[in-house]
């Protein structure tokens, strides 16, 4: 699917408001979790691999949520019905962020989209996107706890290639170091003035 | 060291606070993170494993930390001075918290200390274990990306002591778990009302 018929998806977009972080703290995270351009690299070998396996990997991820019923809730309305065209609409946007994380340089662009990502989480702009009547906020807490299972889930679909052990290790931490990276930019908004 | 003699260390103390978290939302983010009993046993040998291991492991942290300006600072005065007695205090309490991350139940007891260690990195309570004069605050961003070293650089003392690579993985997958947990946790005072 062009990343044009994407509903929803708004990446490099003109309308898009510029990012509050800019790419000096981001070398300070990068830095902090480790990242330089060898997992650049690996993140592109990882692109390739994931591509035509991104809709397994969210079948394991919706899986996921669909089993935790404190998870589900934030896609269903507020009396808990899971909203399905809402559940539809975010997979195709969740789909393309694997794409992205593996292949997008991480600049400004990067960096604007990640707080949109980051808003469409919380009050301010969840459910926008999609008109959805879902609940309006999913709480920090399991953003960071997410961490564990967008990464850990990831390692069998970066080993069903024929690579060999080192590469699929060397994939697997540029992912974990990416999506650490991600929920600290996503944290921004819900943080209180000057403790971000 | 017994753990009485480590200054500024006041797990299970009668004065501290209850912390605001109880045991059924513990419940939701241990399964967010997919902690079950199987992780406790692997803490519980990965407690075993970096017993005599954790001066070690310091060492490789405060290395990173000592690499990293934009992290020593939080270890420094305002003007950038380093505090060493501020450095070696923290030590012995981040060496102890290693075990207590691999062997203390994690029941509300655990829960109140997990809370007095989240306000020691804010405003609210940084310094005041140990009367230091540094800078007042950390910003959770960092705590976040933290997650990473904090977990890959743990992974070679874990194989250290010969165990098998099937119990190396399970003791490291346990490890990032309860990390990814404790930082869901330390996340709670630094976020707005109602968004934790
Ligand atoms: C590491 C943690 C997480 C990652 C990597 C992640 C990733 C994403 C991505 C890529 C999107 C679509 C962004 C876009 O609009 O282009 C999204 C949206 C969404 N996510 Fe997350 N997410 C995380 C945590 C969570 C958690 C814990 C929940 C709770 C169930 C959740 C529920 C949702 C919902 C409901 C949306 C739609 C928001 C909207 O209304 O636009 N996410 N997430
Ligand atoms: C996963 C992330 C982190 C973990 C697991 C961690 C762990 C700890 C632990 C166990 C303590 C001692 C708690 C006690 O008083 O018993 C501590 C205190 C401290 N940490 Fe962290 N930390 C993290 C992130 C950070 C970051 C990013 C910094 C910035 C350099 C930092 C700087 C400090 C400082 C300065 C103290 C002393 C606070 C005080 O004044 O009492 N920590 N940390």
């Amino acid at each position: 699917m062009p990343k044009t018929m994407i509903p929803g998806y708004t990446y490099g977009s003109d309308t898009l408001p510029r990012s509050p972080i800019g790419l000096e703290e981001l070398d300070r995270l990068k830095a902090t979790v480790m990242f330089t351009s060898a997992d650049e690299e690996a993140l592109r070998m990882a692109g390739d691999v994931l591509e035509d396996q991104v809709g397994q990997v969210l079948d394991v991820w919706y899986g996921f949520v669909a089993d935790h019923p404190h998870l589900l809730a934030y896609f269903s309305t507020p009396d808990g019905k899971p909203v399905q065209e809402y559940l539809d609409r975010v997979r195709s946007r969740f789909g393309q962020w694997i794409l992205d994380t593996c292949r997008r340089p991480y600049d400004q662009s990067w960096l604007d989209y990640q707080e949109e990502i980051a808003l469409r989480h919380t009050h301010e702009k969840k459910n926008t996107a999609d008109g959805a009547g879902a609940v309006d906020n999913i709480p920090l807490r399991y953003v960071i706890a997410f961490i564990y299972p967008i990464t850990a889930t990831v390692r069998p679909f970066l080993a069903a290639k024929g690579h060999s052990a080192e590469q699929v290790e060397a994939m697997h931490q540029a992912w974990f170091k990416a999506v650490a990276l991600q929920a600290a930019l996503w944290a921004h908004p819900y943080v209180r003035d000057g403790d971000w």
